[in-house]
C-alpha cells in the first residue's frame, strides 16, 4: 500500500487527524523530570501513552533532537521505536540536498523507523527523489510554511502563480509513486483552500495552529479535502506543554482529545 | 572581527581558495581501513593531515554522517574538534526552519564547533536569523545550487529576476551583521557572474567541480570577486577520493594542492 493510502486509512480507522508534534525542550519538562537519567524518553513515553488514542501521527522535529547531541538522538531513535503500530511516524527534517547527498538523509531518517520526512522544495525534484523511491515511504514537500517569513519567497509570483503554488503544482506531478503530500501552514487559511485546489489528491500535513495562531476551523475545512480525511493537523506546544507540572502527560492527553473532538465537529463528525 | 573578514583573512593568509568536503562513505574507503575500530574519524585524520597544508576550510556534509547513526556523529564531532585553528569549519547541513526551531538547529549546529553553516532560503529570514545573530559566525545561504533539478524553482522570474537573484539581494539586504555568504555551483558560471553583480561583498561557498563537472577557471574569474578572496571552491570527491587504495592521504594531499594551484593560477598568483 502507498504511503498516502496508509495515512488516509490511519485517519479513517482512529477517526482523527491531530498530529502531535514531539518538540522536546528539557527546559520546559517539569522539574521531577529534568532529574531523570533519560529525561527526554521518559517525557516522550509518558505523552505518547497519554495521547495515542487520540492522534493518527507524531512528528518528531529532528532541530530539537540534535540541540540535545547524541543523547538526543538516542533518545529520539527510542521514541520511534516506542511509537505504537499504526500511527504514522513523521521525521520532520526538513532535508533539502543535490540528490547523492539526499540520498544520504533519506537513508538516515528511514532508518530510524519514519514512515514520512518532510523535505524542503527549493533545490527540485533531483533532491526529493531519494525519499520517493519507496511507495510505502512518504514526503511531505514544505509548500507554504506557517513562519512570518514565509512571505519572503514563497508568494513570488510568475504568470500569476505563486512560488508555493508552483510547488503544489510540482509536487502533485511528482506523485507517481502515490506517497507525497505538502506542508501548508494552517496561519494562512485562504491559501491553503488554494493549495488544496490545485493539489486535490495530496494529504496535507499543516502545523500552525495553537502557540503560532493558525485558525483551526479554516484550516479543517480548506485543508481536510472532499473526503475529509487528507490532512493531518499538528499542535506541539499547545499538546506537550499544556502543563508544566507533574500532571503533564494527564494534560497533554486532554488537549489531544479535544484538539480531535474540535477537529471532528468540523468536519461534522 | 566578523565571519566575513576572518574568512578574507584566512584565504589571504593561506593563498589558497580550496574547501575540502569531508563527505565519508566508509564503502569507498581502502579496505585496510574498513577494519579500522573508528573508520570515519581515522579517514578524515589522514586526510586533513595531508591537506590542511593546501586548503582554507573544510566542509563535512551533516547527511553522510548521519546516515552512519550515532556512530557518524561522534565521528564529526572529533573531526570538527581535529581540524587546525585558523581554517574554517563549515557544517554543511543546509537546514531551514521556522524561527524558534532553526534556534535549536543553529545551537547544534555552532555547538559541535563550525564557524559557519549552510542554510536553505525557502522559509525565510526569521529562519535564517538564528544562525546570524553571532557576528563571528556566518551562514552561507543557498542561492543557486550545483544540481540538475535547481532549474525547477530556482529560475522562477518576478520581475525580470529570477529566485536565485532574489535570494542574492535579499541575502545581501540581511547581512547587517557581517557574517552571511552564498552557494553558488560552479554548474552555472555565467549565473555566477551574474549573483557577483548583485552580491558584490559577500563571500561565495562554490561547489559542483570535480564529479559533478562545474567548470573551474570560469567560477573563480567569476566568483572570487574583485580581491580575488571572495570565495572557496569546494571539492569533495576529487580530493578525498584521488586513490581508494592505501596511498588516499597522499594522493588527497596532492589533488588539494593542485586544486589551490590551478586556481591561484586563475587568480594571477
Amino acid at each position: 500500500m502507498t504511503f498516502n493510502k496508509t495515512l488516509q486509512k490511519c485517519i479513517r480507522e482512529r477517526k482523527s487527524l491531530v498530529c502531535v508534534g514531539l518538540d522536546v525542550v528539557p527546559d520546559r519538562f517539569p522539574a521531577k523530570l529534568r532529574n531523570e537519567k533519560d529525561p527526554v524518553f521518559t517525557f516522550n513515553k509518558a505523552i505518547i501513552d497519554a495521547t495515542c488514542d487520540y492522534v493518527a501521527a507524531y512528528k518528531p522535529n529532528l532541530a530539537f533532537y540534535e540541540a540535545l547531541g547524541t543523547y538526543g538522538l538516542e533518545a529520539l531513535q527510542k521514541t520511534v521505536e516506542y511509537l505504537p503500530e499504526g500511527i504514522i511516524k513523521i521525521g520532520d527534517a526538513k532535508r533539502g540536498d543535490i540528490g547523492s547527498t539526499a540520498e544520504k538523509y533519506a537513508q538516515a531518517l528511514f532508518s530510524m523507523g519514519f514512515d514520512a520526512v518532510t523535505v524542503n522544495p527549493y533545490l527540485g525534484l533531483d533532491s526529493v527523489s531519494p525519499f520517493i523511491n519507496d511507495p510505502e515511504k512518504g514526503v511531505f514537500v514544505l509548500c507554504l510554511t506557517s513562519n512570518p517569513s514565509s512571505k519572503d519567497f514563497q508568494y513570488i509570483t510568475y504568470k500569476s502563480m505563486e512560488l508555493y503554488k508552483i510547488v503544489a503544482e510540482k509536487a502533485a506531478e511528482w506523485n507517481k509513486n502515490g506517497n507525497i503530500g505538502l506542508v501548508v501552514g494552517a496561519t494562512h487559511p485562504e491559501e491553503l483552500a488554494a493549495v488544496r485546489s490545485i493539489a486535490n489528491d495530496l494529504p496535507f500535513l499543516i502545523p500552525g495552529i495553537g502557540a503560532q495562531g493558525g485558525d483551526l476551523e479554516a484550516s479543517v475545512k480548506a485543508g481536510a479535502g472532499k473526503t475529509g480525511d487528507l490532512a493531518v493537523i499538528n499542535s506541539s506546544r499547545g499538546i506537550i506543554y499544556a502543563s508544566k507540572e507533574d500532571d503533564f502527560a494527564e494534560a497533554a492527553g486532554v488537549a489531544a482529545k479535544k484538539l480531535r473532538d474540535d477537529i471532528n465537529r468540523v468536519r461534522g463528525l
